[in-house]
């Protein structure tokens, strides 16, 4: 699953060979890490409080931060699950994760450090474990990169948002995307240049033509400079761009100075090729190689990646990573610094030990591909049964090559109302209250159009394999299938 | 140290008397919690996964939200202090919050549920829990106010700012204030009304003064409508108003009809009025009765409270709240769906354990009162000692009735460089730089101006006694009276 760079830099035990090297940066230098000029409480806390920053023997009255005396968490044990297979087969490890005695001279990351206030970049500790993480699969090929520690993914959306663009400007998303995404933009006055998708994704030429043409006089805002993109196993169509269709759109960026966004949950949800029949023979599965991200081709410095634990790890730890230049990282810790601050201390030290502690590098990688494998049965037992159950000059669509998502086109115009004159919006939601009446529910795909003034030529209902039991799918795809047949019929 | 409402409704187990009534309103309606129009996504969510809104045997193949079989956390412990002295000499309790038995009869709670997406008011138990804390302390005199969870009260002022404020306009802050909520108003061209205030906070005519000779025209800006205040133990300054302070700027806001935010991280730090010479006797400290909160004297809901766990359990949590009436609350909702989404899963699944079922009611305000009699030793300490080492000549200041920190005004006009030309910014430099070859941190106090053309008539430091031990209390007191001995003398 991982490139050949990101295994053999670690040793046995999961720590990167290099590590030493990034520890004494770590240790040695907080500038590094925490650049100026920061807000001014916080590097008013930093100078009374850092270690090695004060002469010893000072006595701190500065920073407004509460004693951990008064924290009434003495400890936390996680139970959590275990490689190589995460089965259960071995008794399960418990995470003991105490107040004063979290092996402080390793990592310097106490229960007290973890609760209390903490940098807008994240605790040193896991901004080490991301940054290792990110050199590790993406090896970015320029020198000043750096990660910066979120509250997730939607919160760093929104905070390129309000770093990059100004009311009235444009984003350039794709055909179909992620609604939650768009609607974060809309409050603040942006706009957003829609540009079709094929079974790949993006279309790189539809990209270049939309740019090409741009007339600031008739749109009324500048040229876009903003590319925000769900490359690999796209919410809501599936679609994953391969290596030769990034590099074509990275150069359509390069022509037009474009910043390019990619949003990447399910980067490690990639799935091999669909073949029919072998839902069955799951535990057989062997996890497929990663497409290399744009972070990875990124020679320019004008990619920022957003990377979330949420689809791999748990949604609720609230926690995700940007990585970017160093002069775009700047703009995150400052805007965290005077909002979200960093994610939970709870979450922090959680995570923290298990993937530092626990698991190490090597462990992770096992971890993510134990899931790559888990989402292939759950796609091939959907898609088998699509095949099996629903009407094939009704219903099509691509299998899905990532993430969570199978999106399937139907053919509304065969629909029965069409004749009558009914519009796109009436059928698709005749076909959904059909669906519900079987007892399944799809999402229509209307609510991802990035452009409400679509032409409304093709129908798409999205459906998630990501939950429902292996039964659940099968018997899902046969409902639908009835209410498609029911309908059309 | 609580309101008699606060404790009259609550039976000996800690819950209100009438939680039946609420617990029902949650149960049988969502809509009353969770309003339209919400984000597309969630409201899909919502239609798909929310119990008792799909029909009995339902498949939902809707919402791309993970299964909770790849959580790879099987189980958290927490170690807890415990009531009534949460000293120790009992065994402390372990909280216990297992996958798949988190009592989800009681509660429907569990760690499957907690570590997903969950939705932007924050997980409807910490919600519950927080919105009956609030009708026990503050009982809003009006009808439809609500509670919703925040990260933590530095993005609820963030989010405040984005919903009531556009670019160019002007927010009414105290002559000092702290200089992190300054820095969030700044980036998005906010501008800053800094108010007078004496040792009650901010002065109420001064602040009607300054409204009622507003020139839009000259000002280049429509009149202020919204004022920020840290009501308790104010940050820098302690200030903390009392009842007829707080009533009398009430009356200026509704004159001006200005909509209030009080920030209130210190509220539960309120203190007993300082008597020398008694920090020894810390054990046998009362907590003392809380001043009326602005919400609780709302009768127009015309304020938005920020609550904090950062100061009484642990900043770490990164869990707050805001309080106000449903049309504003509602804006929250909206916000936090397209950024942060709601606190981290750990976080409230940790906090609703400790709070609802392990404390209660009860048990949380003992814990308060705790924290309270704690800082009332930690202030007596260090003015005991301001006291005994500070030259009264150079150094005066008013004993913080609440709070953090205290505020300690030097006459910087009798410094020996005011003679030579030396100014104010100088002088408070040479002073720091002094105290810390003494080995003693105090802040600033110009940190904290406001308005940055603020004549610098006087100078401030500002000290906290928040962490240091009792001994470096002392300490810090006399070198901080070595230092000024030495400037001036």
């Amino acid at each position: 699953m991982f490139p050949e760079t990101a295994t053999k830099f670690l040793n046995p035990s999961g720590v990167p060979l290099w590590r030493k090297e990034f520890q004494q940066k770590e240790d040695s230098s907080t500038s590094d890490v925490f650049r100026s000029p920061p807000s001014s409480i916080k590097v008013a806390a930093r100078d009374s409080q850092a270690p090695g920053c004060l002469k010893p023997c000072m006595i701190s009255l500065g920073a407004g931060t509460p004693s951990s005396a008064y924290f009434p968490f003495e400890e936390i044990k996680v139970k959590v699950s275990n490689p190589p297979r995460f089965a259960g087969e071995v008794p399960e490890s418990t995470l003991h994760l105490a107040k004063y005695d979290f092996e402080p001279r390793v990592s310097d990351y106490s229960l007290d450090v973890a609760l209390n206030y903490g940098q807008g970049t994240g605790s040193a500790q896991m901004l080490r474990f991301v940054t290792e993480h990110t050199e590790l699969v993406h090896s970015p090929p320029y020198g000043d990169w750096e990660c910066c520690l979120t509250v997730g993914s939607t919160s760093a959306w929104d905070s390129t948002l309000r770093i990059f663009c100004e009311k009235g400007d444009y984003i350039i998303a794709e055909e179909y995307a992620f609604s939650s995404a768009l609607e974060a933009a809309l409050p603040m006055g942006i706009k957003v240049l829609s540009v079709k998708m094929d079974e790949q994704g993006l279309v790189p030429e539809s990209l270049d033509d939309l740019l090409s043409s741009w007339d600031e006089g008739e749109r009324g805002a500048r040229k876009p400079f903003l590319l925000y993109m769900v490359p690999t196993g796209q919410n809501p169509t599936g679609a994953t761009q391969l290596l030769e269709r990034r590099k074509a759109i990275y150069a359509v960026a390069q022509k037009h100075d474009l910043y390019i966004v990619e949003d990447e949950p399910y980067y490690y949800l990639q799935l091999p090729p669909y073949t029919p029949g072998e839902s069955s023979s799951h535990e057989g599965n062997k996890p497929c190689a990663l497409i290399p991200s744009y972070l990875s081709l990124d020679v320019d410095g004008r990619v920022l990646r957003l990377d979330s634990l949420s689809k791999v790890l748990a949604p609720g730890s609230r926690t995700g990573w940007v990585t970017a230049s160093q002069q775009v990282v700047e703009k995150f810790v400052r805007m965290n610094e005077v909002s979200s601050q960093h994610p939970s201390g709870f979450s922090q030290a959680i995570l923290f030990k298990l993937l530092n502690h626990h698991w190490g590098h090597g462990g992770f990688f096992q971890w993510l591909e134990k899931i790559q494998t888990e989402y292939t049965w759950r796609r091939d037992t959907f898609l088998d049964a699509c095949n099996k159950f629903l009407p094939k000059d009704i219903a099509s669509w691509n299998p899905s090559r990532a993430g969570m998502f199978q999106w399937i086109e139907i053919d509304w115009r065969s629909h029965p109302l069409y004749k009558t004159g009914a519009n796109h919006r009436t059928i698709q939601q005749v076909i959904f209250e059909c669906a519900m009446q079987q007892k399944v529910f799809l999402t229509q795909g209307s609510f991802f159009w990035s452009d409400s003034s679509t032409t409304e030529s093709r129908m798409f209902f999205r459906a998630t394999y990501a939950t429902a039991s292996q039964d659940d799918l099968t018997e899902a795809a046969r409902r639908f299938g009835e209410a498609l047949k029911d309908q059309f019929k």
